[in-house]
C-alpha cells in the first residue's frame, strides 16, 4: 500500500553506500547499544518527538533485527537467569499469532508460553505481552492481569496516526515499534526498543551480539533516510523538498479502504467487524478513527463453523482465529496490500453475501 | 585491513536503494528460502566456482543474519525435536570463543555445549562444529570424534585463498561462510549456509523466521554487489573496469603482515607462533602459505602463567585462551586490524622482548 507514495517521493529517497562505508562491526563504540548507527537513533528520536507517540527521554534506544528479535531480546533480558522453572510469557486473546511459536521454538528454560492473560492464574512472576493497537484485532490494549511481580512488554507497532488516535506519548518500561509497520518498509528488518532500565537494556544488547553479532548496518542508515524523509513530509508538506505529508496521506488511504471494507460488509448479514471508537489525534490534531492494518473479520452465519476455510474457497487468504488463541468463526485480513489485491478481495468478499 | 581496497575501487562497488524498492518481507516466494535475494544467491554460486572452495550443486542456500545466525539455525535444525535430553554440542578445543555461549546463552531444551570433542566420550548423538582453518589457531581441521550418530556443521568462514590454500571443493552436509570474513564487510551481517538435505535447510529457514522473519534485504543487495566485483577482479584483473584481483591483493596483504609478525616474534624467544604446512592452491594456482585472520600466540616464558594480562601491561588488547577452552598461555591476536594499530601491536610486542 505503502508503495506509491515511496514512487512519488523520488530520489530523495534513495540511499547510497559505497563499498568502503560501514565495513565495520562497530556503529558507535560510545553507546551501550555499539551496533546502533546514531544517524538511526537522532531519526527515531526525531520521528517520536513530532509524533508524539513515545517519550524517548531517559530511555537506552535498541535496534534489532525487525521487532521480532528485539521480542525475544526483552524475554530473554526480562527472564530471572536462576529460577527454577521458566518464567510464563502470556497474551490476551486474541494475541499475535507468532508470540506461542516464537516464545517456545527452542524450549528455552528461561521463559515458556503461558496463553490467554485473561484465564492466567498461576502464582509468581510473569511476563505480559501488550499490543496497542492490537494484532489482529485492533483495539487499544491495556495490562489484564496487573499482579505483582509482573512484567510489561508494550508492542506498539502499529501505534501510529494512520492506524489509531495518539492520544498520548507512551510512557511504558519496555516499548518495541519497527519501521515494517511504521512506513511499510518490512524488507530493512529494522525494529526499535525504548528501554527504561539500562540493566535490561544491557542484556537485550547482549541477546543481539550473541544471536547476530548486531544488526546490519546498511539497513539502519536505510532506515534512517526513510524516517528522515517522513518526518520534513510532516514539518513542511507540500514543499518542494519535502512532498505530501506521510502520516497524512496514509491516514487518507486507510480511511479509504476501511469504508470500502464496511460497506462492502455491511451489505449482508453474513460478516462483521469490529467496532471502534474515535478519539482526538495529537498528531492529526483532529478527531481520528481507528483504521487497523488489519481486519478482524467475523462470520456471523451460524452454519459456517471454519471462517478461514470458507474464505479460501473463494480464493481469499486469510488467517483462522485458532492462530490467534480464539474460535474460527473469526479471521484476520491484511488492510495493507496492493490495491489490485485489496479489490479483488472486497469483489470476492461482496460476492459471497448475493 | 579491507578497507584500502574497497576505497580504491570506487563507485563501482557503491549500491544505490531507491526508496520504494525491497519493501515486501519476501524476496523470492517460489525459492524454499523465501527471504533470499536472488542476485545475492547467484553471486554466491558464482563466487564459489570460481575461487573453487565449495560444491554449491544439489545444495540450498540459506541466507543467514551473519552465519551467527546460520550457526544457530543449524543447531536447531539438527537437533532433535521429541529427545529427552539436550543433544550435546561439541568442538575440538581451542575453538571459536562464542560457541559455549552462543550455545547455551537460552538454556535451550534442544541443544547443549559439552566442551571439548577431544575428550567427549558421551554415548548417543551429537554435533560436532568443525571450523577449518579453525578460529583461533589457523590449522585446517577434520571431525575429530566420528562416531555414529554424529552430525558435522562445517565453518568455512576463513577458506578463502588469502588464508590458506584451496586445496578442494568443500563437499559437506552442512557448510557456513559469511561475507564480513570473505570480503571484510562485517557491518552487513550477511552469511550464508550451503545444505544437502532440503529437510534440514527448511528447519533452517524456519528458524530464521521465527527469530527474525527473513534477513535484510538491503545488505543482502549489496553483498552481491561486493561479491559481483571481486568475481569480476579475478576475471578480469587489471582490467579498465574490474581492478585489480581482490583475493591477490589480499593474499599478498597478509603474506606481509605475517612475515613482518614473524620477524618480531623470532627477534627474541619470549612468544611463538603455529607453524603451518604450505600446500597447493588451485585458486592461486600456486604453492601458497595458510596466513591465518588471527595470530595464534603462545608465551614460551616459564614466568608468566597469563599471557594476556601481561600483554594488556604492554597495551596489546588480545583474548586469552581460557576463553578458547585451553590454558592461559596462549592468546589469540586479530590479523586484520587497520595498518597504523597492526604496526602499533608489532611494536609494542617488540618492546616486549627487548
Amino acid at each position: 500500500m505503502y508503495e506509491s507514495y515511496w514512487q512519488q517521493m523520488g530520489e530523495k529517497t534513495t540511499v547510497v553506500i559505497p563499498g568502503w562505508q560501514s565495513m565495520s562491526y562497530f556503529s558507535d563504540v560510545k553507546n551501550p547499544c555499539w551496533f546502533l548507527e546514531p544517524e538511526f537513533a537522532k531519526q527515531v528520536v526525531r520521528l517520536h518527538n513530532l509524533v508524539g507517540n513515545a517519550v524517548t527521554e531517559g530511555r537506552q534506544i535498541v535496534v534489532g533485527t525487525g521487532s521480532s528479535q528485539l521480542f525475544l531480546a526483552a524475554l530473554y533480558a526480562l527472564a530471572p537467569k536462576d529460577a527454577s522453572e521458566p518464567i510464563s510469557v502470556i497474551s490476551a486473546a486474541p494475541f499475535y499469532s507468532s508470540y506461542p511459536s516464537m516464545t517456545d521454538y527452542l524450549k528455552s528454560g528461561l521463559y515458556k508460553w503461558a496463553g490467554d492473560a485473561r484465564s492466567f492464574d498461576k502464582e509468581g512472576p510473569y511476563i505480559e505481552l501488550v499490543t496497542s493497537p492490537n494484532n489482529p484485532d485492533g483495539f487499544v490494549r491495556h495490562s489484564m492481569v496487573n499482579r505483582t511481580g509482573g512484567i510489561l512488554v508494550h508492542d506498539l507497532a502499529y501505534y501510529w496516526p494512520q492506524y489509531t488516535p495518539i492520544s498520548s506519548a507512551a510512557d511504558h518500561d519496555l516499548t518495541l515499534f519497527t519501521v515494517s509497520k511504521a512506513t511499510g518498509h518490512a524488507g530493512t528488518r529494522i525494529g526499535w526498543a525504548l528501554v527504561k532500565d539500562p540493566e535490561v537494556a544491557k542484556k537485550m544488547i547482549k541477546f543481539i551480539e550473541l544471536s547476530t553479532i548486531g544488526v546490519s548496518r546498511d539497513s539502519q542508515l536505510r532506515a534512517a533516510r526513510i524516517l528522515e524523509v517522513i518526518i520534513n513530509s510532516s514539518q513542511n508538506p507540500g514543499g518542494p523538498e519535502s512532498g505530501e505529508s506521510f502520516f497524512k496521506i496514509s491516514y487518507h488511504f486507510m480511511a479509504e479502504r476501511w469504508q470500502l471494507l464496511r460497506e462492502a460488509v455491511n451489505k449482508g448479514r453474513f460478516f462483521s467487524l469490529p467496532d471502534f471508537q474515535q478519539g482526538f489525534c495529537q498528531f492529526l490534531n483532529q478527531v481520528s478513527q481507528p483504521q487497523p492494518a488489519f481486519a478482524w473479520l467475523k462470520c456471523e452465519d451460524e452454519g459456517v463453523e471454519d471462517c478461514e476455510s470458507l474464505l479460501r474457497g473463494h480464493k481469499i487468504l486469510t488467517r483462522g482465529g485458532r492462530s490467534f488463541g480464539v474460535g474460527p468463526k473469526y479471521v484476520r485480513v491484511s488492510m495493507l496490500d496492493r490495491d489490485h489485491n485489496f479489490n479483488l478481495f472486497l469483489k470476492r468478499l461482496a460476492s459471497i453475501q448475493t
